[in-house]
């Protein structure tokens, strides 16, 4: 048995970061702009802050939990609600840990790990990169350095430091970046620990399970031994025949499940994108054997493109990357990953694995239960094959963020706006009385508050000149301000005022209503 | 420092099962009959059945998780979206493990528990009840029961065979049931075990924390430990600064948050009601220390008892329980929890907690950071003292269904039926052609279940009488059943049949619609 895709994806994604590194717009926001926005605005607090904080854990603020449930919304509402062929789950964190056997994960789900038996410190070996320092072509030492956006450039550099300090004469040979993991045993003492700057105190990389540790019961011992899960896919094909005994389900259909997933990520890092406890929103979509696994592959990828442009995600700064075939598991069809460019790099977004019936397989051998069924259609008794599209709510948090987030200048002032798509944006519109001492207006003003309130996340502002008021909710991402003048006290019309354009309209109450109900959705 | 409220509410609560033991509505729904329909129609399935289960654990099905998301939904547009002085909050399961030594779970979060030394099985000692066997006034022997629905009568069986089995004459006085946690040093070896019905196995009582202990990062030693919240109350406390600094926020105002919890119960029971795993929706409503903290108490569960019966649970079903002063902590102003007659008896749904200012209090020592705000109105600075509404989704999901659930007679058969409110039903609507035959009835129907399908969770069916359709709904709760006939071709109406009152009429698009926007908000 062998666990594959999530470790080959994952050092799959870590070459392909190198190659990209680099490339990423110079103009993209920088993530110092956003991570400071999100906490003065209330999106995103680092986890446990006044305790100093623990790496690899997010809160999500008050602007920040609606926009999550928006993103959530919006996918569960396309892909289950709307959908004929999509049923959805809500499975438990903690399985049965035979589950994680079956799976794979608990021989295979690891990261490579490596000590510094000097400093006590570790590292994922395949983060940390060395090379040989070749003068004359002669090897003279060696560098290492932690993956980084120029991790090339960074072990030159070390290795002009060591050529200098150690007065070594002779012209310097273009430094090879090579992965600690393919250090040959002899090769492992002559490198350098980032930690130290000293060769010698380096391990051999050993793998470390990823997946979090707990014990159910009032016993502390092996027999109680549970796991936090580390993607919702596997709570899917454990209610697989439940799912299928208790409604009226034909293939090909998908079971969806949102929720929270755990890894314990040695190196989290990029801020949400990649941390320890973080939200899937995972689909099996199980499928004939004899269907063409390649079309519908294809289908889920393309409906995951359009639906990341419904919310806000533009086309261009979004990608295929398909996992090469010499990479993927034994029983892998083939992998397509949807990248987005992130200010730190093109990353995988959305991964699309066409898994065959691997899962359903493993644990049907595991809990000796059949995981056929038989189709009406064809009139034939299979295990179906799978397609598995896998997103992660804070990725695509993430993503909307940086795509929306931008600056410019409004009558010589600086404007800090997020772009939000409508569906996703946490406040939907503002109310805005135009002046806070004019109760004739302040009373309009809440009435038409109260009632989109009963629909949407709406703020109500009466303090400050409008202008203020408009930037404040530039700022958050806030799509529509309605303001309430006089003009309103003789027509009941009001003045709609659009976020991107800053133009300003006249509108009615049932035009808002429709406008609104136009845009979210 | 002392824990205590939840402890206290975890004693309290038992003591409370005893006395309304048996005072259950002999009409109420067997559990037997709710849990086996929860399985067949995809509410909710045993955790990881297919290896046999974990205790504590439970999957929502395709049935279940929409339900669960109609009840989250509507308790956070309720209590964040349409109230002005309430924000939310998403703050990560696993947070500083400083956090829990500051709330005091790490010291109190405790139950007691006894071992047996012959069997190797554990109990909760406040679960294990023990009697002295007397006779004639004389001491004779010990019995034991775990608490049941008649502990007392257990104890009495049990007396009276231990005298029958050591043929001891005389008049055998009635048995008084005692906790094991009260049992004397010299009582505790006279106590026979439950599980071998012989003293001397059982050891006196110890405290077992119920917090999920893992480790975060590579290190597994004390310094990497992290645990699983056991509510999601902490996670708001923590981030109170941060939700002040983010936002223009006035006391009194509340942070409100919905997310999963842990508890490592000793003995899950009651089908969702006490699970290992379960999902909280907690509020801390910050009031100033001057304000009237008992009449904004009386608030929130007036709020609370009308959200209740807004979802569907009848008054009638619900109470409320005062605890007594004495049983308080010491920073307790008064707690009162909604209590709702289950099959199993009367039991929490909800927790009123007036705590003071013992939480920010605490944090504010633990981590050195001040959790004053200045209040503009009284030019004031202060930190705020909080009322605690905390109420479990699982818990509410099990009320709804115990109070929706029914069997009557139609046309001489039995319909099972489940009278959930719009709000909470986990289909809104069933569109079905009268017959699947008709081309012109099926496109009809189908146009407008994709339109409603817009905005609802609706079925579509074709197959079968339209009665087996309607019963079909009926059992998971379908609140309307729309039918295309041949009428329909004519004047585009359609027939609306009602679930509870089986009332039909005709109903237009338009109609329809409205209906729905008014029942379903």
């Amino acid at each position: 048995m062998e666990y594959g895709l999530a470790g080959l994806t994952r050092r799959t994604k870590r070459t392909l970061d190198g190659l990209f590194m680099g490339t990423q717009n110079t103009t993209a926001p920088s993530m110092d702009s956003i991570v400071a926005l999100c906490r003065r605005r209330g999106f995103i607090f680092q986890s446990s802050e006044i305790y100093g904080g623990i790496n690899g854990f997010f809160d999500y603020g008050p602007l920040g939990v609606e926009m999550r449930r928006n993103i959530k919304d919006a996918w569960w509402k396309d892909f289950v609600q709307r959908r004929d062929d999509v049923v959805g789950l809500d499975s438990s964190i903690i399985h049965h840990p035979k589950t994680w056997e079956a799976s794979g994960h608990l021989d295979n789900f690891t990261d490579p790990l490596v000590d510094c038996k000097v400093s006590k410190q570790r590292f994922r070996a395949d983060q940390l990169f060395f090379a040989p320092v070749v003068v004359d072509g002669k090897t003279v030492g060696y560098v290492s350095a932690m993956e980084s956006e120029d991790t090339e450039g960074d072990l030159r550099k070390a290795a002009e430091t060591f050529k200098r300090r150690n007065a070594i004469q002779g012209e310097l040979e273009p430094v090879v970046a090579r992965e600690f993991t393919a250090a040959s045993p002899e090769e492992i003492p002559l490198v350098p620990s980032p930690a130290t700057g000293e060769p010698g105190g380096l391990t051999a990389p050993r793998s470390f399970n990823m997946m979090f540790e707990s014990h159910a019961g009032a016993l502390r011992d092996d027999s109680s031994i549970v796991y936090l899960r580390p993607e919702t896919a596997q709570g899917i094909f454990i209610n697989f025949k439940n799912v299928v005994d208790s409604g009226r389900i034909k293939i090909p259909f998908g079971i969806a499940q949102i929720g929270k997933a755990f890894r314990n990520e040695i190196n989290p890092r990029n801020f949400i994108f990649r941390s320890r406890e973080f939200e899937q929103m995972e689909i099996e979509y199980f499928i004939s054997p004899d269907d063409d696994w390649a079309k519908r592959h294809r289908e889920w990828i393309d409906t995951g493109m359009k639906w990341l442009e419904s919310i806000g995600i533009p086309g261009s700064l979004l990608s295929e990357y398909s996992h090469p075939k010499a990479k993927l598991s034994h029983y892998s069809k083939g992998t397509v990953d949807i990248m987005y460019k992130f200010p730190f790099g093109v990353q995988e977004l959305w991964g699309f694995a066409a898994r065959g019936d691997f899962d359903l397989k493993q644990h049907q051998r595991f809990s000796g239960k059949s995981m056929e069924i038989f189709d009406e259609a064809s009139k034939k008794k299979f295990v179906p094959h799978v397609i598995e599209p896998s997103v992660g709510v804070d990725r695509i948090f993430l993503a909307v963020l940086c795509a929306a987030y931008d600056e410019d200048e409004v009558e010589g002032e600086k404007r800090t706006l997020l772009r939000f798509n409508p569906r996703v944006a946490p406040i939907k519109v503002a109310v805005f009385p135009l002046v806070k001492n004019k109760p004739e207006l302040v009373r309009i003003a809440e009435d038409l508050y109260r009632k989109l309130q009963r629909k949407y996340s709406v703020f109500f502002d009466t303090s400050g000149a409008v202008g203020r008021r408009y930037r404040r909710m530039d700022e958050v991402g806030t799509p529509y301000c309605v303001t309430i003048d006089f003009d309103s006290l003789e027509d009941g019309s009001f003045t709609v005022r659009e976020r991107d354009t800053m133009q300003q309209r006249r509108i009615r109450e049932d035009g808002l209503f429709r406008l609104l109900d136009e845009n979210i959705y």
